[in-house]
């Protein structure tokens, strides 16, 4: 699905994507950021623990975000279609100020939610200036085209990363999570050459991407938010490699962005946190080689 | 240590860099084109199994070179500095119309050798134009910079990599082996950023890099050759950020090279094979978030 449509005058909310595996004892520093952008001690937050089978995940959210000075928070138990009509969701969800998805599997996710109500009123509500965070594949989900599955450790090649539709709050990137941890540049690797529209997203543990309505991500987290950008590619092998041959994709972009690092997924361009100096870059890449 | 320099009118040999777990039984076309550079028939390769803790690894490469038609192989029983006094070793060198250096472990590689009489011969002779191969440990020592050790699985970071001196045949590159397989990302970016000067060279296994004397790479194999190119960074945090704590590195250019591809070093672009199209870069990136 597309993103639901900004209303004149509205702006979008955070869109939050976590690469699993976060901090949720310590400074809690993502879960804390996201609970103060749902309204802190006045939020009322809805978390939706559908892609988890542990009975426990949504009430465990409900004391981590109590604890961190949630005003409201609650769960929509989920876990098949026909709960997606229940009128009390829906009502739930009219009425948050922040929408949380936790991880498990993110296709039982799109299984699960796509298509209903409650897939549309996240857009929505999402439209209307709400953040909304998901973690792992609460993560995955959040885009228009998802990561449903593939191998890590594995260079890129046709195959090797499974694809599917997400919710769709944003059709710029494309999101995998547990990224260094799980060795998932390849298949990142391969969806970016699927389309190279694509903007790859690859969040590690511990890391969230806060992507704002202005489509500027900021960096929160221990590990990194590796960014894949293809769109000046020079060549790619992906048309006639036979499935499961290692692709040629030349003339990629990367950056890896640390805590406080933010990206503009409009223009493409990395920044560094607010206090460090930009060292700019070197004339050409020839001078260098003369050192 | 440096390059040795190469006499006027004379050229450079290949210096081939495999990343592991290369095929030594069906086509092994990786060691098939090296005992073709070195002579074929009238080849007289000497293998170097010193790092390698096995005592039938020598032998073992023997064996594999011979079936692939090379004249003469043989190999330097190398266990301790002392025996690279061997003048008999030294004769076989400067005889040797190709070298190979086995796997094992690169510190032992460059703690036996480093400073010998062996180490100098190998880079005077690629300098005269004999080509020079190494796998896994093999490959790493080949470079000035030598990647020693360091953590698989991690975000860039200081301290997550440790760099040693390495024999010098070349000091354009950093070189990390088993790459992909490894999940060695974070470790190569690393080193990339310690001096942005060099291009980090990740290979996977079943796959070299053969740098010919105008210091363009082609690769062979099944897998794909990483080049990571730090000379346009906008922003590294490497100098203020706390050991351990994930790195920010904005602006790198990647390349993976599958098989056939070509990378110009001096230049820093990658090329795809000879009878592939160049698709082109698009004008701009802003033109396809439009899309």
């Amino acid at each position: 699905m597309c993103p639901a449509p900004v209303a004149d005058g509205a702006s979008r909310g955070f869109i939050i994507p976590i690469g699993g595996g976060e901090d949720r004892i310590k400074e809690m520093q993502i879960h804390r950021r996201f609970v103060e952008l749902s309204g802190g001690s006045n939020a009322s937050i809805v978390v939706i623990p559908t892609a988890s089978l542990l009975h426990e995940t949504g009430q465990n959210y409900r004391r981590i975000f109590s604890r961190l000075g949630a005003g409201n928070v609650n769960f929509l138990q989920i876990t098949r279609r026909a709960d997606c009509n229940n009128p009390e969701f829906s009502e739930m969800l009219d009425n948050a100020t922040g929408i949380f998805m936790t991880g498990g599997n993110q296709l039982r996710l799109s299984a699960i939610l796509g298509g209903t109500l409650v897939a549309q009123k996240i857009r929505r509500r999402n439209a209307e200036g709400i953040p909304v965070a998901g973690t792992s594949a609460g993560a995955s989900i959040m885009s228009e085209h998802m990561v449903a599955g593939g191998a890590g450790n594995e260079p890129p090649a046709e195959g090797k990363v499974s694809l599917a539709p997400g919710i769709g709050l944003t059709n710029s990137v494309i999101i995998d999570q547990h990224f260094t941890q799980r060795n998932r540049l390849g298949r990142l690797l391969t969806a970016s050459s699927y389309n190279p529209f694509l903007i790859g997203l690859g969040i590690d543990e511990d890391t969230a991407a806060f992507i704002g309505a202005d489509n500027v991500l900021e960096v929160v987290g221990s590990g990194t938010v590796t960014v894949v950008d293809a769109s000046q590619m020079t060549h790619s092998s992906i048309w006639d490699a036979k499935p499961g041959q290692a692709l040629s994709l030349l003339g990629l972009r990367l950056d890896v962005l640390g805590e406080g690092c933010r990206y503009d997924l409009k223009a493409r361009i990395g920044y560094p946190p607010k206090d460090h100096t930009v060292i700019g870059a070197l004339p050409t890449a020839n001078d260098k080689n003369s050192e």
